[in-house]
C-alpha cells in the first residue's frame, strides 16, 4: 500500500486527484497506475482501470487469476465492475469513500452472489494517510478556486 | 440499434460474444465498437467501455454531457460505471442480461440517487434481435465444444 501511496502522490504532482494503484502476483508487482482523467481526458483513466489494463497485458490474459489489487481509495462501481471482469482475487484498499465506494459504502459489489465472480476484500489498509492525500488535494484546489 | 446490432455481428465474426455499441451527439455517431476481450485479452474490452473512451478521445473531454450511447445487451457493472463516470445523458439498450445486468436487472446503477449522476435508459430496443444473436452464438459456442 505505501507503494499505492507513492503512485498516488504522482497524480497529485499533475494536478490528478491523488489515486494510486498496483497489481500483485506471486509477490511481484505486475501494474502501477494512478490516476489520469484530467490529463488523458479520458472518463475511464481510473487507476484501478489502468492498472488491471496494464496487468492483463502483462500476462497476456484478460483473467488475472491469483492477482491482488492495492488501491489507495475504494473502488467505484466501473473499478468494481472490472475487478469483477478480470476476476482478481483479492482487493486491497485504503480510504473508504462515502459518495461512490462499491467495496462496502453504497454497494458492495465484490460480494455480490449473484455475479459470477467474487473477491477477497481487506479495508482500510493505511486509510488515514490514503485519505488525508485527498482531503489535502481538495482543500488545496478549493483555496486555489477561491 | 440497427447499427449497434451490425456493430455486435462484427464481433461475432472474429468469435467474440457479439455485443455493439455506439455513442451518438447532435445526431452524429462519434464512437463505434464491439467486444474484443478474447481477441485483445483484456478484461476491460467491453463494448460499451470501448466506444466511452473512443468518444472522450473524439471530443477531447471526460464529459460525454449531450450524448446517447447504445448497445445491444444490458451493461454490466462496470460498462454501467463508466456511463455514470463520463456523465452520458441517455442510454438505449436492446435485450437484458439477468446475470449481470445493472441497469434494471441485478441492479440499477444508473438511477441511483446517491451518485453524482443519472442517466435516462430506454430498453429492450430490438431486443428479440439482439437477444437472438447472443443465443445463437452460445448455442454454436457449445455445439463446437461438445
Amino acid at each position: 500500500m505505501e507503494k499505492a501511496i507513492e503512485l498516488a502522490k504522482k497524480a497529485e504532482g499533475i494536478n490528478e486527484v491523488p489515486i494510486g494503484a498496483l497489481v500483485v502476483k506471486d509477490g511481484e508487482v505486475i501494474a502501477e497506475a494512478y490516476n489520469l482523467r484530467e490529463v488523458e481526458q479520458r472518463a475511464i483513466a481510473h487507476a484501478e482501470l489502468l492498472a488491471i489494463d496494464q496487468a492483463c497485458e502483462k500476462l497476456n490474459t484478460w483473467r488475472l487469476t491469483g492477482c491482488t489489487l492495492y488501491v489507495t481509495l475504494e473502488p467505484c462501481p466501473m473499478c468494481a465492475g472490472a475487478i469483477i471482469q478480470s476476476r482478481v482475487d483479492r482487493v486491497v484498499y485504503g480510504a473508504r469513500d462515502p459518495k461512490a465506494g462499491c467495496v462496502g459504502s453504497i454497494y458492495d459489489l465484490l460480494n455480490e452472489q449473484r455475479f459470477n465472480h467474487q473477491c477477497e476484500v481487506e479495508r482500510g489498509v493505511l486509510a488515514e494517510e490514503c485519505g488525508e492525500l485527498l482531503t489535502n488535494f481538495f482543500r488545496k484546489l478549493r483555496k486555489r478556486n477561491k
